[in-house]
C-alpha cells in the first residue's frame, strides 16, 4: 500500500495483537481468542470492531478496567439455561466460551438461553452468532454496553448502541445479521470526520443535545427510528443486564454515575435439528435467499445484498491482499508495540 | 361521539365480534379469544389491529382461507421445544394456547422456544408478550407474514413487516415493545389517504417501485433503516418460517407465486425466577424505567415514554369512554351486521 497505509497479512495482525496481549498478561490461549476476533472483524470489514481498538484495550488493561487473568466463571447452570460471569475479563474469551456451551446445550435440549455478564468489550457478536450458526444452530444474541445513544426524546446519552446479531445455517454457511440499534455506528462518525463530509440529518446530536450534520460536532448517537431503536436497546438492557443482575444503564444514569467499562450479552441458540433435517432446513434458507438475490432492483441498486453478505466478500478479497491499515493508526500501533518491545507487523 | 364516529364500550365491541365470528362458524372459545385480541388492540389505540379487521376476517372466512373449526394441534412436543400447528384456523387461538404452554414450560425448564405455523391472522403480537410477561417471564415473539414491504434494494414486496414484540415484568406491570420492521404502519398510510396528508420521504414506494410521498399512491411498505428493517423481516422469515418447514416468502416470490392468506410466529418464554428472584427483576426494571422516564428532554418533547406506555394510557381512557369506530368503519360493520342478524354494539 501508499504511504497512506499498510497493508498487513491476517496471521501476521493475529501474531502482533497476541503478543501485544500477552505482554499486557494475557494468558496465550485467552489472547489468541481475542486476537483472532479483531482480526475476524477487520478481515469481514468491520474495521471499527477490529484492530483500532488494541490501543484501547491496552489502556484498560493497563488501569486495570479489563482484567487479563480473569477466567469467565458458570454461576448458574441447568439443562437450557446458564450463566457465564465474565469477572470484567477479556470479553470475547467469556462469550465464546458461552458460545460453545449453548451449541452443546441446544444440541441436548433443543435450546439454551445463556446470559453473559460483566465482561468487557466483546467485539462484533455477529462474530459468535456465526460460529453458533457454523455448528448447524440458530443464534440470536442481544448485547448490552456503554451508555452512547438517546433514549428517543432525550439530549443525554442513555442507552447504549446495543446490537442484534441473527445467524441460521444455510447451503453457502451461515447467513449472520449484525446490527445496531443506533441509525449509523460510531465509525461512521469518526470516518466522517477524518474525510470532512457530512452525516445524514437525524443520526446525531451535539454534546449540548442539539442536532447537528456536522462530524466533529457530533457526541450523541441518535437510535434507529426513534421509539423503535431506543425500544430495543431499553429491552436488550432489560434482558441482557437486569435479568443477569448486572444493570448498566439505571447505575450510570442514576446519583451514583457508574461507568465502569462493562457489558452483557443475552445469547439463545437453538438447535436446527430438533425442528426439521438440517438438509431441509438448508435447502428452503438456500430457496429464500436465491428469490431475495433475484428481486427486481429498485434505480440506483446494482444489486441485493443478504445479511453479511458484504463482510463475507471483504473476508475473501482481505484473505488475500491483506488488511488495510490506515496510517494513523499504523502509528498508534507502532507506539503500542514500543512500550512492550512486539514487533511490528509485516507488511506491504 | 358526533356524526362523524360512534364510542362503543369494550364489552359491547367484544360481544358484537363474537357472535359475528360465531355465525361464520367458529365455536364459543375461539370466538372470545379472537374478540379479545381485537378489542385488547382497539383499547391501547391500535386501531389497524383492532375491530377494523373484522369485515376482513369475514371475508376470508367465506373464502375458506380462514378455516374456523381448525383446531391447533401439537406436532413437535419436548421439554424446551414445540411446534403448534395453525391448519389456518384463527390466529389467536393458535398463539394464545402456545403462550399458555411455553410459560408452563418456562417455568419447568427455565426456557421455551415455540413456533406457531399456518395460522391466519395474529393480530398485534405484543398481545401474547404481554400476557406471558403477566405471568412471570419475559417473551420475545417474531412473527412472519404476508408480503407487504419491500426487501432493501428491491422494487417489490418481497418481505413482511415482520413484527418483533420484547416484554418483562416490572412493578407496575408487564413493559411490552411492539414493532414492525417497516418504517411506518400500513394504518399510517390509510390514515393518511383519508386526511390527504403526505407521507415521510422513504417510507413508501408506488406500485411500479418508484419513491414517493402520495400516500394515494403508496403500495410498497420501505424498511426502516433500509438493510437493518428487511435484515430482520428476512431473519424473522427463517426462524419462523423456514425452522417451522412453513416457508412464506420463498413461495410468494418464486414461480409458484403461492399467496394464500398465512402466517408463522416464533415465540420465546424465559422463566424470570430461573436467573433471580423475580421481586429483584422487577425492583432493578423500575429503577430503569425510573431514570427513563427522568432523562433530560430534546426541544420539542414533553415527555419521554416507555415502551407500551401511550398504549397502556389509551386503554385507560377507552376502558371509561369507549373506542372510537370511525363512520366508515360503522358502516362496514352494518354490511357484516346485516348479513348474519347480529345486533350492532350499543353506541354513544
Amino acid at each position: 500500500m501508499s504511504a497512506a497505509g499498510k497493508a498487513v497479512g491476517h496471521d501476521e495482525l493475529g501474531r502482533f495483537i497476541r503478543e501485544i496481549l500477552i505482554k499486557h498478561g494475557a494468558s496465550e490461549p485467552d489472547a489468541e481468542i481475542v486476537a483472532q476476533g479483531l482480526v475476524w472483524a477487520n478481515l469481514r470489514g468491520s474495521d471499527g470492531h477490529g484492530v483500532s481498538r488494541l490501543p484501547r484495550y491496552v489502556k484498560l488493561l493497563e488501569r486495570g478496567e479489563i482484567d487479563a487473568k480473569a477466567q469467565p466463571r458458570l454461576v448458574h447452570d441447568r439443562a437450557a439455561t446458564f450463566i457465564i460471569e465474565g469477572g470484567h475479563g477479556f470479553g470475547p474469551v467469556a462469550v465464546m466460551q458461552a458460545a460453545a456451551r449453548a451449541v452443546e446445550r441446544a444440541k441436548q435440549t433443543g435450546v439454551c438461553f445463556a446470559l453473559i455478564r460483566h465482561t468487557t468489550h466483546t467485539g462484533a457478536i455477529g462474530r459468535y452468532a456465526q460460529w453458533i450458526a457454523e455448528r448447524g444452530c440458530a443464534a440470536v444474541l442481544m448485547g448490552a454496553g456503554p451508555t452512547l445513544m438517546a433514549y428517543h426524546g432525550a439530549r443525554v446519552a442513555s442507552m447504549a448502541t446495543s446490537p442484534i446479531a441473527i445467524a441460521v445455517p444455510s447451503g453457502n454457511g451461515p447467513i449472520a445479521l449484525d446490527m445496531a440499534t443506533s441509525t449509523i455506528s460510531n465509525g461512521k462518525i469518526l470516518q466522517a470526520r477524518a474525510t470532512g463530509g457530512a452525516l445524514p440529518p437525524g443520526t446525531v446530536l451535539t454534546a449540548a443535545g442539539e442536532p447537528t450534520t456536522d462530524a466533529r460536532q457530533a457526541e450523541i448517537l441518535l437510535p434507529l427510528g426513534g421509539p423503535k431503536g431506543s425500544g430495543l436497546a431499553f429491552m436488550f438492557e432489560m434482558l441482557a443486564s437486569v435479568l443477569a443482575a448486572a444493570p448498566i444503564q439505571a447505575p450510570a444514569l442514576g446519583p451514583q454515575k457508574r461507568t465502569r467499562h462493562t457489558g452483557n450479552t443475552a445469547m439463545l441458540a437453538i438447535d436446527i435439528e430438533t425442528f426439521r433435517p438440517l438438509i431441509d432446513f438448508k435447502t428452503d434458507a438456500d430457496a429464500l435467499a436465491a428469490v431475495v438475490k433475484a428481486l427486481p432492483r429498485q434505480t440506483g441498486f446494482d444489486e441485493i445484498l443478504l445479511p453479511g453478505e458484504r463482510g463475507n466478500r471483504t473476508e475473501t478479497v482481505r484473505r488475500k491482499s491483506g488488511i488495510p491499515i490506515p496510517a494513523k493508526l499504523w502509528n498508534e500501533l507502532e507506539s503500542v508495540a514500543k512500550e512492550t518491545g512486539v514487533k511490528m507487523p509485516a507488511h506491504t
